[in-house]
Order: C-alpha cells, then structure tokens, then sequence
C-alpha cells in the first residue's frame, strides 16, 4: 500500500465534499450582508456591540453542502442578562424577518436567509475564555484560535478528516453519538499537522491519550482522550468522546491505511430489516428479544438519548439480577422510544437458591434457619459446606413477568422515561413480536442485527 | 428446655443402646475364647507375639447389637512383612476355621465366631505410634490410650454421641460419609467430661476447631476441625471430616437442646420417592434433572465415592462453563452409579458472545479482527466499549449434547469412572425420564428434593 493510493482516495473525497468558489462565494456574500444588517440594528440599540462570524462556515472547515452561518453578537460583560437577551432577540428579528425563537442558554432567534440557516446569537465579551458567563461566550475564542491557526491546507484536512468520522459514525458531541466535535476535529488536525499523520498516529493510541496544544492544563481527567482546550486551561474538549468512539476511530484508520477506499467516508449502514429480516435473525440466533415500546418523551435528544441509556441500563441489570441473561441491549427513538433487551434466557425455574449464613455464625444461622424451619412453600433449609440453603420461589419466573410488572420500576430509569411508562403505559413485545417494530425502527434493527464496528 | 428433658431423653436413648449385662457377658466369652486360640495357634509358629482386643468392643463403647470383635495379633518389628503376612493368615484359618481373607494393608483373615463378626488382624509391635509401619499398627496405640482414659460414665456418653452421630447421618469416617470416626467421637467426649457438655460447647463452636490433648502437636492443619491423635503428634484425627458434618454437628446439637427428643438419635430420612413423587417434585419445581446412568466401577465406597463426587464436580463444572446453569448436584451408586445434576438453565441460543481484545492493543486487535472480518458464520466484529466482540455459534445449545458428546471426556472425572464411561458407555436421562431412577435410588431421591440438615 502506498500514500498515492490514499492520496487518491482523498483527493476523490475532496472533489465531493470540498465548496466550490461559486459556494464559498454565495456564503461569503451571505454572512457580510448579514453582518451589515447586524449592525444596523445595533445602531438603533443603546450599546456597544460587535458581531462575529462563527463556526465551520466561518473557518473554511464546513463541508460542501452545509447551510449553516452563526453569527455571534457580543455584548459588553457588564450588560445585565435580561438586556443581553431581549436585545440579542431584538437583532434577531430585525436581521432575520422570518426568523424564530430558539432556547439554549439564551433564546436566540434562528432563520433562513438566502438558502442559509443562519443563527444569530447574543453573548458576552469576556476577556479570555475561563471567564465566560455562559458556554456560548466561548465559541469566539474557538474562532479565534483556529482562524489564526488553520491554513487552506490544514483546513482541507479538517474537512476530509470531518468527513471520515461521519463515514464511520463518530462525529458530533452530541449525547446521542457521543463522538468527536467539530472544533475537536480541528484541533487534532492541528495537533498531528494533517489528515494522514493523524490516522497514522491513532492507530497506535493508547488511551488514555492526551493532548495540551497551549501547554497550559491545570487539572487531570479520566477520559480515554484528553485534549485540554487552547482557550481554556480547565477543559476537556473530548470530554464526551466514548472510548467506543475512540476506538472506532482507531480501527477505521487502521483499516482505511491498509485499504484506502472511498466507501469509508460515506454511510456504510446495514440495510434496513423488514420484518421478515427480523423474524429470520431472531430465529437464527435463538435469543429471545424483549422490546419496552412507549412514546418518546417530548425531550431534546441530548436530554432523551442519556435517559433512554440510563434506562435500559437498568433495565438490563434489573434481569441480570432476576437471572434472566442480557445477551445485547439497546435503546430507539422516533415518535416512540423503545428499550430493547436480547436475552439469552428468558425463562427461569420455579425455585431459586438462597444461601443463608455459615452455621458457626451463630445468631444470624438461629435466625435463618428459624425463618425457614417450618412451612413448606420452600425446600430446605440443608447444608451446602457450613452453610444453610434454602430454595425459595422465585418472584419472577419469566423476563415478560417482571418487564409488566410494577418491578419495573424498582430500576434505574431515567426521569421522563420513567414518569411516561407509569402515566400513559407501554407495550411489551416478545420474541418474533418485535418484528413490527421494524416498520419504524427497520435502519437500527439492521445495525443491531448486524453489527460492525 | 431443663436439663432433666435432655436427662430423660439420653436415658431413654440408653435404654436401647446400651448393652446388657448378656450381651457384655457373651461378647467377654467369645473374646476371650478367641485370644486363647490366637495363643494356641501361636504356640506353633517359631516367632514371639501377643493377642489385643481393641475397637469399641474393646473398651464398652460399642452399641447394643453390634456385633464385631477385633483382635490384633502384635508382631515383632523385625519380622519381614511377607512372614507377618503369612504369620497373620495361619493364624487367622487357626482361629475361624469357616473365616476369608480380606485385603487391607495387610491381607487378614475375617468370619464368624458364636454369631459376632470376628477380625483378626496381624500388626506389628513398635514403641510408637508415629514409628508404625502400616496404618492397622496405631489401632493397639488408640486402644490402650482410650482404655486408661474412659470409664464407664464416659463410655455410655460415648455409646451416646455415637448413636447422636448416626441419627443426623454424621458417623463414619469413611469417604463416602466424611464424618466422625468412633475413635474421633471418645476423644471428643473425652475433652469436654460427656455427651452434654461436648453438645453445649458445640453449638458455639467456629471452626477452625483444634485440640490437643496431649499438648504436643507439632503441625498444623487447614481443616474445619483438628484433633491431635494423642498418640500422634503429626496426625489429626478429624482429617475426614468434612465443613458439612462439623456444621451438622453444630445444628443438631442447638436443635436437641433447645427441644430434646429422641428421634434424632434415630434415622429421620426424608421417606423414599417413587417415580410419581419425583415427576411431582419436577414439575413443582421447573428444573430440569439430568442423569448419567453407568454400571458402577468394581471399588470399594472408600475409592467409589470420591471418584463419583470428583466426576460430578467435573461434569457440574463442564456444564457451568458452557453456561447450563447447575442448580444441584449429586451422585448416588448401587449396582448402577448416578451423576445426577438439575438444571436451571437446560438450553442456550445459537449464539454465544466472545469478547476480544481491546482495539488499542494494536497486534492482538489486528489478529482478532482479521480472524473475523470474513465470513458469515459469526455476527460482528463489533465494538462494545473499546473492546472487539463477535457473536459465534455454540458448540452446545443443550446440555443432553453436551453429556451426549467426547466433550464429556473433557472434565476431570474420576479415572475409573472415565473408564467405565468410556468403554461401558452410559445412558443419559433428561427431565421426567429420571424418574425411573427412584425405583432403585427412591430413598437418595427422597433426601435430593426433600433436603434437611
């Protein structure tokens, strides 16, 4: 295998996903207009201001296609914050006619002007980074760095290497993907000097790995990949980056060294199951799925995908305790949320064993074996070794029996998850049941049933 | 709880156990009927020797009804062992003309005198106990020991533990009991003065136990209870005595104080089942038992029962690790030996999850992706956490495969077991097919799924 071959590869990328002049010319033109407009308004308002064009679009790092300007107005640090906001929506209005009001922080007000989805966002103008108001504050020092830092060449990298982790998955820092930022993504190009340097180091990372490009970090972090942010001395820009994702990007640079191809920079999904699929899988496999179906809770997905996770993690440990074997886990949403557990048993016996205290211990062996002494809804108590058994009945005998119970809720689940399953109910699917279920969820059924890295 | 209960309880045992005043009388006759002919006998052999009564008839800790006179014919140490052998046999057909020869250390001459069962063993005549030269020639040790230390009174709490023992099914130092050899049983109501006191002390007992009678043990054991051999420094007495037994002990001991009575002097096993009562147990329960089924190996219960307990370890354990989860385990022998194991969990999916090596670790993550990256036998390599996991077919999806299969020959199973396997084959049964069993094991069944202390 030689560079050229992966030189080619990208090259081929580039020429799908690098702006033509005529798009860097028709956003250039777009973001000056509405920078004027920005100041127009502000004219009329009874501040200092300036305005700031943010993000990949601003940077040169967006890839061929993306729509969106942020443009940032920042407002002096002494401003009170009801004045920021209605201020920042003020703008927002008279920039963006058709625009509408959207809350992070701030409300902000987001629109479309001549085909772009534009942003438009009050914040402070803080001195230097850790003394930001709010998270927002720190996206013009991001910008900053990197305009100063990234060369047309760097950020062609950013852009291939963009592209490369939403080929196999990994970008974005949202709670859903848990992967790798967009400002990360810069800020690795920058550290290894380029795409191809960057995926030949990653191949042999060892997490947990850790970066400080200003040098200045003042504290530790137990993440698998740790790169302390240039305008802030106290961050982890990869604070959210699973040491799944880390991997995955590990083992798709790997495998795009040694077999430079296209394919892995765009979709490489399972096909989509149809029910038929699904029935053939589970028969295959011998495992019986269990799906909790339920509508989604009216929840942003960075707030819905950490509860749905929580939620099948305690769904799936409240069967591993029952004794039901949790072969897989995981967790859907669209307009329903489903929590989806593989079992490997389903099904247990009537008894489970108990195992009381050694007999020489001897106030908690009187104890135990008085409970147990008479009645016969149970075997024993005998000796296993120096200690008492009983064999008990079992409270749940099958996985069905415990999900439709109000046990359920003896789990860990997450808030709203679990305020919707008790007020407006949900069902319980079994076995080739779940099959329906690919009639909305048929994209992460085929992942699920064929899974990769 | 008076003591005058318990009192009144051991007198009543007495009534039944000791023997009386004929029966001591007869048993002094035959003995000593029999030491004259070992002397007369002796008279003819060019070599020096006396004659020894020992065993529990020896020194009134024998139970009513029991039938066995030991004779021990002392040796000159000098004697080569091939002499003594032939030496002990002449004696032996001497002395019981209508006797056989049995094999021990030394073979020796066994048969019936005025209807007690007589053993007449040749031993040879060392200083010491820890000088003998084979196991048998301690006994004279043991016996003159025991006979200057126990008088009446705490010969009659001996016949008391002994019979106490054999109630709760804890006497016998044989391996396929494991409990209390009759000697370890006076040694015991030696050092606490008699039967209540030993029974008090008891039930407060935490194991490790250890006594030293004669304050000369000079090593130590790992076992629940240690009785230094009073004529043995380097020997604990209580060797085979399981943490079972000495649990046992400890139960039964609270149990007759706290509520004397005198059936557990007597045998309380669970009633025999019949095929009926042992499908009914099945089905209340849900398990699934499995057998396997073989002529039993030609041992003795001292080689036979340790073969079986190791070969139904192995084949608990070869089952656990394929994940057939054991519930309990036992094995039973007759004429037919029984490894017998109820199951919770009698089938497995298709599937099995193997998990691989971390993907930062780059040479064997290369191996074991490469190892699977083809193919469709096998689901994945996907990731899960930053660890590569394939999903492979099981070799075994039921445990009748397993024991069905040469992987059976896998787990350690005890050697003439494995042979008797190997070349008599075996038949296995699943589920209610057990029940045919009872017929022969009705009563081993009984204590299986009516277990007790």
């Amino acid at each position: 295998m030689t560079n050229s071959d992966l030189d080619a590869v990208v090259a081929a990328v580039r020429e799908r996903i690098d702006p033509d002049e005529e798009e860097r010319r028709a956003l250039a033109d777009a973001a000056a207009e509405l920078e004027s407009r920005v100041y127009d308004a502000l004219d009329d308002l009874p501040v200092d201001a300036d305005v700031l064009q943010v993000g990949s679009t601003a940077r040169g790092t967006w890839l061929s296609g993306d729509r969106d300007i942020d443009l940032f107005v920042r407002f002096p640090e002494e401003l009170p914050r009801d004045e920021l906001e209605s201020y920042g929506l003020d703008i927002g209005h008279a920039v963006l006619p058709n625009g509408h009001e959207e809350y992070a922080e701030h409300p902000y007000v987001k629109g479309d002007y001549d085909g772009f989805d534009v942003d438009l966002v009050p914040c402070y103008d803080v001195p230097t980074a850790p003394e930001i108001r709010s998270a927002v504050d720190r996206t013009p020092f991001h910008n900053e760095y990197l305009v100063e830092h990234l060369d047309d060449d760097l950020a062609a990298d950013v852009r291939v290497f963009k592209r490369f982790l939403k080929g196999i998955g990994a970008y974005g820092s949202d709670l859903r993907t848990e992967g790798f930022s967009g400002y990360l993504a810069e800020l690795l190009i920058l550290e290894y000097g380029g795409f191809e340097p960057l995926l030949r180091a990653a191949t042999d990372w060892h997490p947990p790995v850790e970066f400080d490009p200003e040098d200045h970090g003042t504290r530790s972090f137990s993440d698998p990949l740790v790169v302390i942010d240039p305008t802030d001395p106290e961050r982890n820009v990869a604070a959210v980056c699973s040491a799944e994702n880390v991997a995955r990007l590990q083992h798709y640079a790997r495998d795009l060294l040694s077999n430079p191809r296209e394919a892995l920079f765009f979709n490489s999904a399972p096909p989509a199951l149809d029910a038929d699929g699904v029935r053939k899988h589970i028969d295959r496999r011998g495992t019986t799925p269990l799906a909790i179906v339920f509508d989604a809770p009216d929840l942003v997905d960075d707030q819905l995908y950490p509860q749905l996770r929580k939620s099948i993690s305690g769904v799936a440990d409240g069967l591993d305790r029952r004794e039901f074997d949790v072969f897989r886990a995981t967790t859907f949403a669209a307009d329903e949320a489903v929590l989806f557990v593989e079992l490997a048993v389903s099904e247990r016996p009537a008894v489970e064993r108990h195992v009381g205290p050694p007999v020489h211990v001897r106030q908690h062996a009187e104890g135990f074996y008085g409970a147990y002494a008479e009645g016969n809804d149970h075997y024993g108590p005998f000796l296993d070794g120096d200690r008492y058994v009983v064999e008990r009945d079992r409270e749940f005998t099958s996985a069905t029996d415990f999900v439709t119970s109000d046990a359920l809720f003896d789990v860990a689940l997450g808030k709203h998850v679990e305020s919707t399953l008790r007020e407006d109910g949900y069902e319980v699917f079994v076995g080739d049941e779940v099959a329906t279920l690919a009639e909305t969820f048929g994209a992460e059924l085929g992942w699920f049933y064929d899974p990769r890295p």
